[in-house]
């Protein structure tokens, strides 16, 4: 089944301590929608300027992404600029211009109206809400958010909640959003504000999935070389929906399985700058890297049983 | 096969922002026994003052740890005091007084030297090895250490690893005795000095195990109460190397088994002050969640697979 994704696409320039990248193709729509389409056919919906370029375009369509919903705006494309710290989970944002996504106000193609599967990126609630309510009749609806909207737009947020089946946050985020310190409590606040399925995502740490009657909890793959964390939950939440969209099905297992492809997605794009690694990926790579997850997480795994 | 533990025991003062404890028995040796005689006979070697209460002789009795090691000297137990932030993993020591744990130096009884499993707490690399070269022929040792020592005494633990099969210690430390930032580098360099098996233990966010070939992450078991944190890593160690000596083999499989009995331990340790919980636990609470502790983990479990 099909998902259509809405968010922002922008061009960043990133620096860390080792290196960085200048006005490279980002924006949480982007990672999003390049990690999804191992798994599904996958619509964008966002604006772009005068001056996207046609390569990127390009880029896109190379990989069967719709970017029909690319609307192009009088202006230039959203631009962010951040700095890292030797400690990859502190990052210094020193330039966002938001440009022609400021007033994007998108109108949804008739085919992405009956879309299935609906991943809200971080935008505003309103926006987020205002996607929604053009899509008909869809089957699962998963919104990521962020500190900026918990403290400036809750009352849009918590009515937001009440219509997603999903949502995505950062630990800190989630103690912010329900005022429990304690993680447990705290996602499972968020379920009875709404979303059934909560993803807590700790970085490094991994992922703690809320479900509705239990938990699931994964590491992230433990990596030699981080080279760029940008993007990480985006493309996370990009693997998880795809998978859950190429089944058509959202029981446990499924939702647990989601959860391992999205961290294995979520492995790759950090070796390399922006989409770098995201770009040249192929399948082999993704099956290869989602069976030595299983093996870091398995105490029972048939390779360690059969010893 | 039985276990000689060395460790410090004391008595604890400890406040966090919900309550605490005025001079409660703990310390390594205490916390790593009372977890890991579910598995396997545990005989200790730490010193006490004159002020060692009675009681908690008994308590060790009472649950068949063998305190003929335990030595009475002339003076006060070792006394402890800290102090947790609303962030538990953050503390501050407010006191330390080693008093007769400040000239302790063990002779172990004929059969402590020929235990097959011995595990050196967090003491001196110094007092580490002296307590190793004393046992005969051990069939697997394991020690802690912590950044005082990586600092104070680097000769003397880079000599103590060479001997050891498998060191605990936390992140921050893994980064200091490696200097790589990388866990995963540090964790292999750590390998390169010694211990086949390396365990980072990362607090509320599980333990990582670098093996031979192999890496094995687990999360922490999510917890909606966490009133003490002190002597978690002591009761994973204990559980760890409690379920490798009962099955006396150390292959993978076994190996991860222990980091998640381990785990286990450990999460039932900081549900209450010092040893409260652990001193209270039967067989069938360690039982119960270890099943659900898989069932956190395990993408694949039977229950969900079934569905």
């Amino acid at each position: 089944m099909s998902i259509v994704v809405v968010g922002s696409v922008a061009y960043d320039t990133i620096e860390t301590e080792r290196g960085g990248v200048t006005d490279a193709l980002g924006g949480s729509a982007a990672y999003f929608a390049l990690a999804a389409r191992f798994f599904a056919p996958v619509s964008m919906v966002a604006a772009v300027g005068t001056d996207f370029r046609a390569a990127d375009d390009r880029l896109f369509a190379e990989r069967s992404i719709d970017v029909r919903g690319l609307e192009r705006c009088d202006g230039a494309t959203m631009r962010w600029h951040g700095r890292y710290h030797e400690d990859m989970n502190r990052r210094d944002t020193l330039n966002l211009s938001l440009n022609v996504f400021a007033d994007f106000a998108p109108t949804l193609l008739p085919d992405q109206q009956r879309a299935d599967y609906v991943f809200l990126g971080n935008i505003s609630p309103e926006l987020q809400e205002r996607v929604l309510g053009q899509i008909i009749k869809p089957k699962v609806v998963a919104a990521d958010t962020m500190n900026h909207w918990i403290e400036g737009d809750r009352p849009g947020l918590v009515r937001l909640l009440s219509r997603i089946d999903i949502l995505t946050l950062n630990d800190e985020e989630a103690r912010m959003l329900s005022g429990e310190h304690n993680l447990v409590r705290a996602g499972r606040a968020i379920q009875k504000m709404g979303p059934g399925t909560v993803l807590v995502k700790r970085g490094e740490y991994g992922v703690l999935q809320f479900g509705r009657d239990s938990m699931f909890a994964v590491p992230a793959y433990p990596l030699e070389e981080v080279a760029d964390p940008t993007g990480a939950g985006d493309t996370f939440a990009g693997g998880f929906m795809g998978y859950l969209a190429r089944h058509g099905r959202m029981d446990e297992v499924m939702l647990r399985t989601a959860v391992v492809y999205g961290s294995v997605l979520a492995s790759f794009v950090v070796e390399r700058f922006a989409l770098e690694r995201l770009i040249g990926l192929s399948w082999e790579e993704i099956d290869q890297r989602y069976r030595a997850f299983i093996e870091l997480t398995d105490s029972r795994h048939p390779r360690w049983m059969s010893q």
